[in-house]
């Protein structure tokens, strides 16, 4: 499709006045209904041949429209069809296509259909469609951060809270925490997928049709599970709609997540890991800069996506049925996030596979702040069974004596260990290492490489990647 | 719990400056988090539980803590548990009572647990929780529709489009349309409950614990599907809450829907039904006034929903790993959230079940603006094989004629038919009444009493009513 | 300008491999900030004079940078300037130019300024331009309402509380409701003009230059007020940017208030105003209708405009100084947002302008339930020296009464009237006329013809319109 | 205030049956409205005096009421107010006390009034009060950030692009860019409270009365600035609400910047301050630890500002006029909103005045990254009388030599310059000290010490504080 022609330069010529300019403004759909060509001829063909199979069409009519729509959809694959604003939409324009192919034959495929149910599968193509590429892009995400894991078994590095240092980790469980994020947002869009694929073509108007239908064969041959049991439904929902955006945010919000930390891990001060050139850019001032624009774009295509969620609520809110205009305002948010999702994930996935871990800097960073002083609490309640709580005050009284004497918990002499607690000994001070306090932590979900490998065992057969 | 005292009058007496009075204010949780209190105590129990299986605890301990805890439920289920302000969180003050109670002990009951992954085991139950109760207040509006459609399966109304009518209907077949959102809302909901129902006990502060514990019996016997497989996941994700408002949205946008068309429809202009004295309330200044108050609030009630679901995706936006104070704010919208679709589903409940619909006045009303035109061109379709848009040119000028000649499409006369189409005979006229034009859509989803029928039929299977 | 070439065209050619390609999607800006050139080019002119006047550059250069940016703006109005992607931005572009214009020299422009400074001042002079814009098209509208207002200073409708009939008002007091908001909608504009008034100008890339420059000449030259007084903020902040989203979005929220009404005014059931077909249009199946599309249209915008501040609010979300390439995510929301405005408030315009009120049927519903009895109750303060709730009750009663004998109130009988309050006499039903209801509500702000005189003197003074 | 009996609890007792209780939980509002009891006193008081002044009531009439309002406030400011949630709101409940406590000349107190105008003047008063708190607050947060800004004039650290080390600047200058931010916002807050400052009281119903009252006495009385001017927008807008929200959304969002930042500086990676304890809290399982919740909470806080204004942008989307019951929906988002606002502000004051700069430690890392390679290349500009376009390729160069031999730009021998760009000599390096390249920045806005001082006398008389 050679795309729609600039709204305004199209319209500088054509209108009387100004005040139809605006209506035209408002009114047309053609600027990004367009998007939807494809799945509109996909949905037409079904119907004619419907309406062949019950007696409506005649086989002529029926193989006239087929061809004519076959061609359409060669001039659409080929960039040679031309949507024209005055039609409006998408379907008018196509329809009018079809009319000078094929003649006025052409008007028979409206047929038992109206503009209200034909838009509504449509959509539901289209974003049926989206939601199959995104869950396969996610796929690919959550593969690069698997694959990312399995080389940083025992990259160590220091786990936040409150981003203070608080516990020794891998990098690979860090990783891994993403992959299952992700694996939830695959799994949501394929519940929205699932509530969305009933078929509305057949729902007409608003009220069904008189004519002798099938609308349980449309559904078949479009890959619908069935055909909508209410025609009202059938023109009036965008749930479908509202479920994608809302998905589509929880999703950037787990992006941008994991976009904050690779702002932070590139910085001179964390300097965890080193981005490849492909996903930074410099600066026109400073020469010497190199920056990750790519996480920092993706931490930001949050907002539009979030934004769309509520402009279609918006939009939704306290309209009655069936059909309203206002339902015209469902689709670009809808493009938009489509869009988005599918910008962003290919990105994170590419800098995932690229980026490269610091991790001589990562390791030390894990021993900043005590990271350890938890495995000593735990150790002294197993060792002298001591409730946790009070165990906890031993290792803070312990803690506050080494800030005072500038040094870490190892740095504490026995004479130390025992004036805070007097029945400890130096085996205390072997709980300490870094690599220790990971190693231990083997229950499920646990950051040890056990635990770690046991995650990526998992993720590689549930993903059926290697 | 007799509930947490008024936080102002509290810090009056409590703080000896206004600094720390903001740091508390801020910092606290206890005015909201009060409501976890039952789960609380109950993922407490199963960790007491479990710690003692794997030789943690022994049973003395274990008994201990466990009838410790048993009291505390009691005391919370009797209004006698009285959180205190300076314990900060809900979690803090149960585990200080414990103390109380049992003595040093209680301090046992924190080995191998954080209050990260506490607070998260807490929230999911409490979430889970609600689901379960929403999805039984959705299922109980189901039914009321279902009922109220079965009285209606002949009472005809306008189906509309832009507000305008656009072909008659039946109320039963409307009121049907709002039972298919509905049910995939409740899907939603039991979708959001799949996907959370995994526990991140065992998580610890973020990376899982040393000591040899079981998170598989911890989540077992709290009802989870399975253990969560990474700790810093366990602790950091809220997608479960962020689906629980997302699926609260638009399940509040269908409701908004619903309550337009209620208000709508008991204005005098309207006057399609009329609400019970319970939904209705009277006007301090106007005698004479009854208002449709509950669709109303029901309606303005999507605000707060959709205004939560932003308030978190705002919180998280950019949050870095594991734990940050700022999943504190996870909370209030949720609470919220919950208690307004459980306010709003049963006041819609009970408007539906005393609604009376004005029979006389729909029928009349379904007359307007040429509704049965559509039929007329399908008409002419089927007799004169015309191409569909053909046949609408004919209606648009007869219509255009009978606006002319104010009066409506049966008051035409055979010269005034043939005048526009000169095949056309008075048969024609008989495709005029608004009965014939419902009772033909005989389609799937069409709004004939056949189709209505198959509907309620298939909810009645499918809800598990009578 | 002709227009950027669409991106996936031109990726297709262009790049190596895949990976490239997401990342200069994500990237580039110029497919949406060409919309700033006309700005950048003045910025640069500016800029250039500047840099002259302290020395910087000789005459002769700067006479050539000047002459280079005339030309660039001609192609840019003439549709010449054909931005390329591979450039990603509008200010590379023009800068790109203008080397091949003039040559070497081009590159002295960039002394003292960043891309950041830049793309600051560019968005602030195209916001300042479109607030200008926007509030003059806010003038329009409220002159439009005024004139319409001064058209029905005596055409009787119903005032509504929750959409029911409370006490009749006028239609010209209804309308000035509007202009009294939209008024207050302007200032906003004016409010968020003045304060977006300073130059970042001078900046830098964020912390200032060592460069002996002008700001305060630089921002007098492009009309701002004064050079801010901080560097970091000048390239930082947006609130700018998010105090025009939010002046819209409540903008928008009023014109959703209006169209609503609109779309309520034109259903038969209402049937209180007609529209011109230029704002209304018919259906593909149904051909009797004339749907109110514009007033639908106007209505849902509001979903992007407030999806649009959510965007942007979103993005800004704990972003660091100074200048993150997240940033560059906030044109999008601002440029759809004001197209919007600008598209809506014409149309709106031309609404209000073409709609015919139909006298009859508004003065007809007027009378619908007892929208005068608060007349009576405040008669019967007055005559009775009661207090005003216990009149109301007593109103209350004869409402009740005459809706048991199926009239009006003027209907009741005297021993109906003292059968409830036997002081009553038959000059109370005086008091029950829709016009008597209207022309005593004398107060300031009232809905009596003197009143809403005041009113409409008022506007016509202060909007300098007649 | 006592303050609301809890609703459930009283419900249990109060309610014959379940729907009963859902209606009375969706519609009283007097859980959240007795926030607006000493207003809405306030605003009576005015009321009955200008009837009083009117001839409305008699002088004995007024008497009785002031007094019995006056008891009323007594009560409400000793906490003896105890409304009943029966009487469904905070205005019922006062009429209902005065009744008690001075009989049924009470009554008279309604006459030429009506909730809906009555609420309106309540809401205003509050938030126009709130606005004031507000403007304080935000006023004491500047003042503590010039004062912090006062002390570290000479404070160098390095300033941020993409997060990444770019230009050297003072902590000073940094901390200023926020005081310019929240004057802007103080600002903001001041300009929605002169456009809110208009009285409603007079509006009645919604179309004024009939009574002789004087809405401009009121006003003045009120401290409004007048009387509105249409008794519809009196009743209906709710715009002043929304431009509170919007204002603390973008004062939020200011806010949640600092924050974060505040959350970087904490870290062990850049550690440039430590917060006093009061802000900063431990761990129930990591006893080093301290975290900066304070800034955590406050830069979550957004979320729910956010979300608020959402809320209400949502409830007003499409509400016709006059006052429809959704309107009740507009208190709490503005009343969640101010409290949030006035906690965040004064804990981000405390912050600020406790914190310390660790000055070693940022003047180290402001030397990361080729921070002053920006400088060289302006040096080389003016030397040379180089394009900037070409200084920057040299100053790369440079740059890319010095990261191959692993030394900073001042490392590199003369030869190393002189084979880069030959006309170099060893001066070109004495431009590379952080110091001598703040200090260069004297241009408005700039980083040098002069600049900055020239920002704090500004902000010192600006803000009358010393």
């Amino acid at each position: 499709m050679v795309g729609v022609k600039h709204k305004y330069s199209i319209w500088g010529g054509r209108f009387k006045n100004q005040t139809d300019a605006v209506m035209e403004n408002l009114n047309a759909s053609i600027f990004f209904d367009h998007k939807l060509a494809k799945f509109d001829v996909a949905g037409s063909k079904v119907h004619a041949r419907m309406l062949a199979k019950q007696g409506i069409l005649d086989d002529e009519e029926a193989t006239s429209i087929q061809q004519g729509l076959d061609t359409i959809l060669t001039e659409i694959e080929t960039g040679k069809f031309e949507p024209r604003v005055e039609l409006e939409d998408i379907h008018m324009n196509i329809e009018a296509r079809l009319a000078e192919l094929i003649g006025p034959i052409a008007g028979k495929l409206h047929t038992a259909r109206s503009r209200n149910d034909q838009v509504a599968t449509d959509f539901r193509l289209w974003i049926r469609n989206q939601i199959d590429i995104t869950v396969g892009l996610i796929h690919e995400l959550e593969v690069a951060l698997v694959h990312k894991s399995n080389e940083n078994i025992d990259t160590i590095m220091p786990g936040f809270t409150h981003l203070q240092c608080a516990q020794p980790i891998t990098f690979a469980h860090h990783l891994l925490a993403y992959v299952a994020m992700l694996d939830r947002d695959r799994c949501r869009f394929l519940d929205a997928r699932k509530r969305l694929n009933e078929s509305p073509l057949g729902s007409a108007a608003l009220a069904g049709t008189s004519f002798q239908i099938d609308p349980t064969y449309s559904a078949r041959e479009l890959s619908f599970d069935k055909a909508m049991l209410n025609s009202l439904d059938g023109v009036s929902s965008r749930d479908f709609a509202l479920e994608f955006l809302s998905a589509s945010a929880i999703c950037a919000t787990h992006l941008s997540r994991l976009s904050e930390e690779i702002v932070l891990w590139t910085t001179s001060q964390f300097d965890f890991i080193k981005l490849s050139d492909k996903f930074t850019t410099g600066s026109s001032i400073m020469p010497q800069k190199r920056n990750p624009d790519a996480a920092e774009l993706i931490r930001a295509k949050t907002g539009r996506i979030n934004g769309a969620f509520v402009a279609l609520l918006t939009v939704m809110k306290g309209l009655p049925l069936a059909y309203s205009k206002d339902l015209q305002e469902d689709k670009e948010p809808v493009f938009d996030t489509a869009e988005t999702i599918q910008n962003v994930l290919p990105a994170m996935t590419g800098m995932i596979n690229d980026l490269e871990p610091n991790i001589e800097m990562m390791k030390q960073s894990s021993e900043f702040g005590f990271s350890t002083a938890t495995d000593l609490a735990d150790f002294l309640v197993r060792k002298y069974n001591l409730p946790f709580r009070e165990a906890h005050q031993i290792v803070g009284k312990l803690v506050l004596l080494a800030e005072q004497k500038s040094c870490n918990l190892k740095g504490l002499s026995l004479e130390d260990l025992q004036g805070v607690y007097k029945k400890l000994e130096v085996d205390a001070l072997d709980t300490l290492s870094v690599e220790g306090s990971v190693n231990s932590r083997q229950s499920i979900g646990g950051t040890s490489s056990t635990s770690v490998m046991n995650q990526i065992t998992y993720w590689k057969e549930h993903l059926k990647c290697e």
